[in-house]
């Protein structure tokens, strides 16, 4: 199987007599694939139950005829005007409380009954439609779940559904009472209809209710996604998928996940990093038309685990966008690096988002392969560059990209549980574990990312876990069985699946007898110094333990990493805070010598990627960089074949 | 006709029996102006249709007796407390939909129907009364149109209006939806009454709807005003006049002031240097007690646009007010300085802004021309000093302050379409035209502010349209015939009337070969290098094109200045992007010394005008400048006598 | 009488089998006050009407029978969630008219007439039971008063409230009309019913208007206390108290620490460093772990004010809490320091918030004397070592820590009138008196505070009165009959109690001639210097004067210091600005040096404290400090004996 390459296209947008033009355009680029179809509801079903399917049809098989294979979306993310007149309170509500309206897209509440069952109604009039069209070759449901905030809805709809689901949970308001301690502050209730979503209070609601809504939500996510694959199944053979975004951390990727086939996302390098990153203003400063050089990698090997190993990006920015707060250009090159690194990292596929850019509406900033005027835009040579350097690479499969020597441990309930009860402003898991995953690359090593059901850690030499706030029975088995080197904490199995601070307290791992005995959290510019070089900052805990097994100490002389007990495998290490970066470095490039792990220290902007055998080098870079003997320009990719 | 000094002054505020000092203390301070009414509705009729004229006869007899001119308000402004119970859907609704409450003041919807028709009733009263009265020498409507935010309301009945008049613009919904581009996420409508306020959607609303509402929104305030004028004319041949507000740019000030004689505005260079003006924490703590010292200027030039000619300050700071973040005092001297520098530019009269500080409710913190012991405040003695220097010097007409060489265009469209639009987060159309004035200024010339409208250039060596976001077709005409120097771009022309981007891509113009291929906006820090010196920061276009016309160039080689075709007149260029300080000073020299116009380096905080012969310089610097052989204090002014 | 610690605890949190060994280990650690029962309301009465005192009783008889004292809390601050089915109209109303749901604490409005009966109805069955119980040593209404910003609601119940407070005030709605002015902007009202709360108005309400909704909200919860006392009054001997907290303005803390025995707040020094206190990071980061040096001293001087010589802290921070921004843990010691601070400042009680950290609800991040596992947490031992040396440093009563030979007035009705017009964004009339109070720390000197309605000042030799808007009669006629000197001004006597600016101008106090004819507020960076070093920030007045009595001059040659009338007694000076800390600095150390009050400069981050004879040292900063040829650890205390 070979990488392609493609692009988001829509139809409708455009004159029915230019849609062939595009079509062989798409293949005189090298392009194999279009995604279409996932904003046209309005025009398939102008008014309820007047379906005008016809220009699809035509559209699919001029697509097909080129010899482009179609991705096709179920169009559920932009409900008609006609859906709202009909279901007027599916529109999703604000935590404080406002109607978020018609007007834009994603204007429905995850927990609405109604319009899930339209929902039902449109993917199944599409499934049976186009089930076994032989162009469709692959379906794609929604668009960019939980994009602007809707994960999280406060209305009526939910509270309904919450209260329903909290009664699945618990079954009784007593066992509820208990297990959130709500005689905390008079909290009890007497029935479960008495409880409220956990906005609006005088202060802080019980973080335990915080949670389980947290909780909820994502289950309504998953739950609506598998309403549209539970009939796609019935219909078609083709694989499923869901185009995920960057950062976006208010569902569980993986348990959804498991309802699709392939797990796919939208890779904006540079609207990502002015919007979702955390850095220096210098940082982004230097890597303004490029992006962040860790962001992409970090996605590509989270959707990796996302998808069991098998993953697209689906759209690739291919210039400027509209939607971030500041909107540069690529560098040139980029868009034919961000293709590249996605491949190394395993991707299956890479689309490009969009074809032509649109004269129209709210995305008329966002650029495509083509100006509004139909002219190339500077990506389209990029792109045909790659298809053409894929061609002639003959690289091996995607699946080749892994399995890799490390891995890091993301939970997405973790992100909730910092999000929940931070205890410091600035506290974030996603962060946190994102700073860790750029200092393996910053040594040169490819990362795999593992879900928190993970239950086999054999295939690994260091396995890193980083503020895991809960820890699964299966998880914890599998570090118990280890044989390689976990580095855990802080914040590891800090709570209870109630939200309670467990008792005998975290981490509470066989292997470990440390004892967190409190938590700081540390504001912005404070630091504790651990000897020997680099700090903890943002959060440092005070462990106390029987044995002798300090491994580093803070200036203080309280321990700061602790080793597992005696000498005996696992070995469980236990980092007591939040290292910056000079200490992370320290405490990985000892493990990796430790554990023979060959590391290559990487200059700044460059990363490498090992792929099969073949190592993959960007220059993240705007300048040419000289590495290990090799040049490498600006936004420059550079394969190296196997020795 | 010699420019005349006045004040506000608020009879309601005081016994009557104080009425004819403060007359006769106006008098002797050189004032002839007094600006009455506008905030006295209670007053005037406590209950509805229970008119109290009685008290305003007397005020205005008293204040005419003693020789002054009575500039009369409709009392709009301020709808008395039982209004509210009569119309409880009138008070105006802020963007997140909370109803804006009685108990300060403009707590009204510009496009409700029956406060308007309230408005043409005390309107028509007070025309029948006072129209023909020899002491009102001008009427004032309303007061400070869209101060507090009021221009947008977002209420039932904004939405009904806004609904009428999309059905008037477009005439179907078909038209509409074709227009503003509904395919794109589904957002078609069936019926204008589907269509709601673009306020709380889940993501931004579609560009053309909101550009719509800004329209529509505007043309209320014109329509709210044109009701009241209609019924003035009846009853009056003084002219009439409104105060506008400093960088209030909610409606086209164009527009309304076509229904009026002369325009007028409130000036409070302290005020809106902490609160309106971009600045350096440095510039501002340099002019802290004297105003920025363009902001006046400009307004002076925009509003003397506005008026066609006609225009005064009518509320001119006099010490500290209540409203800015911080209030400091003006140096001895500005209130005189301001005065002058109005006068400079061409206004007819300067009033000041109050007679005497009130000591109680809202403004209670703002100075007058006396504290509210009725001693005479600092300001008093300046306007007395102003007015007596204006009786010597023997100005010419206040309209010898036009034309000037060069013209800057203003366009209100434009500054909402980069609202609507601004695709980098701190895109100001107002700040880009205002840094284009200050380089102009610190040449030392004198500026004419042109109407979008403007059909004709030729009086001009040079004009200057930044940010032009729409080009009207007889402005495209004129630049077409022009035959002085002109200087488009950034994003000039970018958007047709349906805020589409047009195709032929921007600018297409006459006389412009270039094509924006792509735009950039640039986070704070960073920027875009020009070959020879300075930079573009905020926005970047790449532009194409065919000829070899390229002026400048970025360091990387990018055009930054395009010339016209070959070397016929009209000579258009086509600047880029937003030019940091340095760069525009290049290109204005430059240009000027092509044009021949003369120029003169003004030291930092020296502004000069030129008014018929005369020059008159400003230093709004706090110490002495030395200049060309003369000595102007700190806050000084020189008046150069044609030579 | 000697110093008591205690502790607050939750029997309800924890098997009843627990109770008496919890109970033994508070007697072990030296513990002798035990305060319960604030939050139990649920369990007291977890259906209307359905009482379950008996756990309370044995909890009571458990840890009376232990030997401690308990202190008993009415438990009205957290109100079960059926009490909301009950009143669904008792929440309070945010601002912006948000309803402030139940899932927390402090979910009731003040102003809400059958929630205020439930209370009374609660308290009343209380008293009945334990009032006369010989445990019970004290009583506690309520908790903490104002957390959470409660005290301001804008509730349907505030403005049937506001409305009758208005007309008992004003008795005629002409009179309020009058008082507040509303002829401004015809604000005028003819009905007491027309009258809203003063929010959501278009721009600013009047400044009467809200200052009437300032008092007014105050006087509700002293009525709500109140009403509480009256019932505890009938049925108990036993002292009536409230626990206040650091820095909450919002009410009056003087008038309703009036119907009260005893004062007592919550210290937490750290939690308030990152929230509450105003400081350079650079000065948050040198007392991270400690607390601002003067924060907790302040309050401690406060509250003995409120309760006229008796106060008690009843909630000391023993360890990182949960709710500031960030939480760090205190420094070793700090909480042995923080206890003597408060005994030094004429504590009677200490008691430690709370025995063991609760591993469940919202504060499970806040540490306790225990941990969750019931394991001691650091706090412990410094809890157990101060019991021991207070029994053994035979201290002299609480009562011999005052009075001091310097005051300063704070009054809460000056911080409300700050808020409601602060001129400038960032006046803040607790910052201006808590950097006095800093000064005069800084000095070495003991401060007393009074309240406003103080009528006798002839303990005093220095008094300071800065931003005292409001002058009472009585306190006007104390500084006229002063034989000490006073320091008064900024904005001092500047309203009327209709929140007019006075005629004659202020400070219009007999025995200062100097008139205020405008102030001027400043924006962060800009100053008025002052000859001979310091300068003026945020504020400053120009002065008028006949006499010539200026003591100091601003650099420009205005009034910064002037000084009373002749030489005649009382010394009034009044001060014309916000002194930053070199000028304060001067002024308070040149008026020492006159008046013989000895001083004695403190190192940064050294405190003293004079306790009868004894002088007691506090080293706020982290390192050992060597004063006075004493050497003071870092966190360490040093009690000097009388010489």
């Amino acid at each position: 199987m070979m990488q392609k390459l493609g692009v988001c296209y829509y139809p409708e947008h455009w004159p029915e007599a230019q849609w062939s033009d595009d079509a062989r355009r798409m293949k005189e680029a090298g392009l194999s694939l279009v995604r279409i179809g996932e904003f046209a509801w309005s025009r398939l079903e102008a008014k309820p139950g007047i379906l005008t399917f016809y220009w699809l049809d035509r559209a699919i098989e001029v697509l097909g005829q080129a010899g482009l294979g179609v991705v096709l979306g179920t169009p559920t993310a932009t409900p008609p005007r006609w859906m709202i007149t009909k279901h007027p309170d599916m529109l999703p509500v604000s935590k404080d409380e406002q109607v978020r309206g018609f007007g834009s897209r994603r204007h429905y509440c995850f927990s609405h009954e109604g319009y899930l069952e339209e929902c039902r109604r449109i993917t199944r009039l599409l499934a049976e439609r186009y089930g076994a069209n032989e162009h469709v070759v692959a379906w794609q449901t929604d668009n960019e779940y939980s994009c602007h905030n809707t994960t999280l809805s406060w209305s009526p709809a939910a509270l309904t559904g919450f209260r329903r689901w909290l009664k699945e949970r618990y079954g009784s308001i007593e066992a509820l009472n208990a297990a959130w301690g709500n005689v905390f502050w008079s909290m009890d209730y007497e029935d479960f209809g008495e409880i409220e979503l956990p906005n609006l209070t005088v202060t802080e609601p019980n973080p335990a209710h915080s949670m389980d809504f947290r909780r909820f939500s994502s289950d309504q996510v998953v739950r609506f996604n598998k309403a549209q694959t539970d009939i796609l199944r019935e219909h078609t053979k083709a694989p499923l998928l869901h185009n995920y975004m960057g950062r976006t951390i208010d569902f569980d990727h993986f348990a959804l996940g498991k309802d699709l086939d392939i797990a796919t996302w939208d890779s904006y390098p540079i609207g990502f990093l002015t919007d979702r990153a955390w850095a220096s203003e210098e940082h982004k400063a230097k890597f303004l038309r490029q992006g962040d050089p860790d962001f992409q990698a970090f996605h590509h090997d989270l959707y990796r685990a996302v998808g069991r190993g098998r993953w697209w990006v689906i759209e690739q920015q291919p210039g400027p966008v509209n939607w971030a707060p500041w909107n540069p250009a690529p560098l040139p090159g980029m868009v034919r690096l961000w293709t590249w690194e996605a491949i190394a990292h395993g991707a299956e596929a890479v689309c490009y988002f969009r074809w032509r850019q649109a004269p129209f509406a709210q995305e008329q900033m966002h650029a495509g392969l083509l100006r509004p005027d139909s002219e190339a835009a500077p990506a389209l040579g990029e792109a045909a560059q790659v298809a053409l350097e894929i061609a002639n690479a003959g690289l091996m499969a995607p699946s080749d990209a892994g399995p890799a020597p490390v891995a890091l441990v993301f939970d997405y309930e973790a992100a909730w549980a910092c999000e929940v009860q931070p205890q410091g402003r600035d506290f974030s898991y996603f962060r946190l574990v994102f700073e860790t995953y750029r200092a393996l690359r910053k040594l040169g090593l490819s990362v795999d990312i593992l879900p928190p059901d993970t239950e086999d850690l054999s295939g690994y030499k260091l396995v890193l876990a980083p503020g895991l706030v809960f820890m699964r029975e299966g998880l914890k088995q599998a570090f118990g069985a280890f044989r390689g080197k976990a580095i855990l904490g802080p914040r590891t199995n800090a709570k209870t699946g109630t939200f309670d601070t467990p008792v005998p307290l975290p981490p509470a791992m066989d292997g470990l007898d440390a004892v967190v005995a409190l938590a700081e959290s540390l504001p912005p510019g404070t630091e504790v110094p651990v000897e020997g070089g680099g700090a903890f900052r943002h959060w440092f805990e005070h462990l106390v333990q029987e044995s002798d097994t300090v491994v580093l100490a803070t200036t203080d002389g309280r321990p700061a990493l602790v080793g597992g007990k005696a000498n005996e495998a696992p070995q469980l290490n236990y980092l007591a805070g939040w290292p910056d970066a000079e200490l992370l470095d320290r405490i990985l490039r000892e493990a990796c010598v430790e554990l023979r792990i060959e590391t290559e220290d990487m200059p700044e902007g460059l990363r490498r990627r090992d792929h099969g055998g073949r190592t993959i080098y960007l220059n993240y870079a705007a300048e040419t960089i000289d590495h290990n003997g090799v040049s490498i320009p600006g936004a420059g990719v550079h394969v190296a074949d196997p020795v």
